[in-house]
Parts: structure tokens; C-alpha cells; sequence
């Protein structure tokens, strides 16, 4: 199929086209079922491609999900950086390391993303790729009471959530221009609440 | 001048078109002003009306800020349910009354209106909206230290913003469907701390 792409629109290479093709597969695949639910193969297949390439072009099925939804970052990496926290200091590790991505160079690319997911039409795959990636690898070390763990972390997400609309979206003055370390020495006691906390309302609590 | 705008659309009536024409000087000057800042009385002059007519269409200076940015609420009444909270309440009634409002049938229009500011050029003045007439006037029962209340209200406000976002604009589930008054058991101790509590890093704290 390289070959009929590449003459359709007159490159030498079908590469450019065969990776659409398949971040297309991925975005309609993706909009409406969890990560958990849809394969490598089922995007390859979608696509008419072999698995291979898929794998060859995008690494796992998380960072196609992240490149499907424009997300700029390997989401593998960033659990692996949260994985390393202790469970205790998972709030402080969690403002950290995404409100970090924020203020990095990744920060402009992000909130383009942000505001056209929240603009646009693919609000829910965004919504499906937060949930399904992020949100349930996380949700699994804080699940005590047996339930709670993913309301913990859409709690501890909502609370991150705020602060990236206020300071990099809307940009709240002063709080846009208070330094990431206050910001994250008063985010942490909440998140940590929120995630391994006596929190009323939960599940069995 | 009611007669012209009449005659170059054909209406019976110039009441519309000067609503409309006081409605643009507004946004105009509330764009890149606080509230405190700009008069009725500017707004009149750069319509071309008089300021008595501000006031018959509009009411107050904060109802015609919160039309111009197209906040379907009066923002003199939400404060005054705020002003009667007592001060260590204030968190539970900040969420309450605020995530209330996006509970009743306003929250379908205030969806669009926050998703419109956010993906679009108004965003600055619906962020001038919130910290000139709502957070200024909050802060000033919240400011200790002296300094400090601003700061407050806009971590408090980050936290509900980003209960909003994750629950009318994401729609996030299962987040989206809890109760709301489990989503304000949640929230109020940690509005109430960042409102009066001892938090790090506030200025002279």
C-alpha cells in the first residue's frame, strides 16, 4: 500500500502516509474504548498494516495513544518516574513531575492540546486517554479502600487539572506567576489526602 | 443614535442596538481593565449613551462585566450567599454555591461559555471577570496575612475550576457522576485550608 500512497500523492515514499494511516486508525479506535480494550493488532488491522510497523512508527500502544490525543510526552516514562515514588510522597511526585511538564519547553504544545481538546470535538478521546493511561496505572497503588482508587485519582487529577487552567490556559494573575515550588509545597498535602487519605464520600469509607 | 442604528437594520426600535452597542464598549474596556477600574460612566461615554441607560439595561457595573463575558449569573447575589457564610464555612459554601450553579440548568450555558473563553481570544477578560468582581472580593475576608487573600482564593478557585473542567467539560467518569454533595465533602477541607489555613508559601508565611 506504500506504493499506491506514495504515487497517489507523488512522494518517493508511502512512510508519511502509512503513519497517518495508522494515527487515524488509532484516533477512531481510541475515541470511544479504553487503552485496556483495543490492541496493537486491532489499530494495525484497521489500518492494513502490519503490527510491526505500527510498533516501528509509534514504540507502545501508550505513546500512540499519546501521539494520537498530540500529547507530547512518553506516558510510560512519566509512570515510570511516579512508580519510583513512595506511596507516601506520591502527592508531591505527582504536582511535580506533570506541572514540570508544564513549565518545560513541552508546556506550549500542551496547552494548544488543551485548548483544542477542550474546544473540539475530541474531548472524549483526550478524556478516555487521561482515564485509561494515566489515571488507572496510578489508580491501581492507591486503592484502599477496594474501589476507590480511581475516584482517588480523578480527585487528585481535578486538583492539577485547576491549577494547569489557571496558571498555563487562563493565566491567573498572581498565581500564574508563583513559582512551581510553592505552588507544589501547597498542592502536595492535598493530593496526598486525596490519594491515600481518609476522604469521606469514598467507596466503603 | 437610537434612530440610526434603527433605520440601518430596520427596527421599530434603536433598544437592541444600543443594549448591543453598551454591551461592546464593555468588553472593549473590560478587557484589559479590572473592574474597579472602569466606571458605568466610561462604559456610557464610549457607547455614546447615557449612563442611566447602563443601568436600566444592565443593573449593576459586575451584572454588565458578567453579561459581557456571558456568565449567566449575577454576581452581586452569588456574593452576597457568600458574604453570609461564616468564615471557617467558607470552603463548604465556596464549593456549594459554585459547583451548585453548574448542577442547576445554568451549568449547559456556562459550559459554553467556558469553553468558548477557553478556546478563544476572550479568555483574558473572562479571567479579569473572575479576579476583579469574584476573587477581589472574596480575598478581602480571607487576607492573612495581609497579601495573602488573593493568593488564597486562587488556589481555592484552581480546585473547583478543575472539578468543573473534569466533570461538566470532560465529563470524566467515574468522577463526573458522583454525587455532588460527596464531591463537596471532598473538597471543603481543602478549600477551607487554602482560604485560612496555615499554607506554605503564601507571602510572609
Amino acid at each position: 500500500m506504500a506504493t499506491s500512497e506514495a504515487r497517489k500523492r507523488g512522494r518517493p515514499s508511502g512512510v508519511s502516509d502509512t503513519r497517518d494511516r495508522i494515527l487515524a486508525s488509532a484516533r477512531k479506535l481510541f475515541a470511544h474504548n479504553a487503552a485496556a480494550n483495543i490492541s496493537v493488532r486491532a489499530v494495525a488491522a484497521d489500518a492494513g498494516v502490519d503490527p510491526a510497523l505500527v510498533h516501528h512508527y509509534f514504540g507502545t500502544k501508550e505513546k500512540l495513544f499519546a501521539e494520537a490525543v498530540d500529547v507530547p510526552v512518553d506516558p510510560g516514562a512519566l509512570l515510570a518516574v511516579l512508580h519510583a515514588a513512595p506511596i507516601d510522597e506520591l502527592g508531591r511526585a505527582l504536582a511535580t513531575v506533570i506541572l514540570g511538564i508544564w513549565e518545560s519547553e513541552l508546556g506550549f504544545r500542551l496547552k494548544a492540546t488543551l485548548r483544542s481538546a477542550i474546544a473540539g470535538d475530541e474531548l472524549p478521546m483526550f478524556g478516555n486517554f487521561l482515564r485509561s493511561v494515566v489515571f488507572a496505572d496510578i489508580a491501581t497503588r492507591v486503592d484502599d479502600p477496594p474501589g476507590s482508587g480511581i475516584i482517588r485519582v480523578e480527585f487528585a487529577a481535578s486538583q492539577i487539572l485547576g491549577v494547569i487552567v489557571a496558571r498555563h490556559v487562563m493565566a491567573l494573575q498572581p498565581f500564574a506567576s508563583l513559582p512551581l515550588e510553592r505552588v507544589v509545597d501547597v498542592l502536595a498535602p492535598t493530593l496526598q489526602r486525596y490519594l491515600t487519605g481518609a476522604v469521606p464520600g469514598l467507596p466503603k469509607d
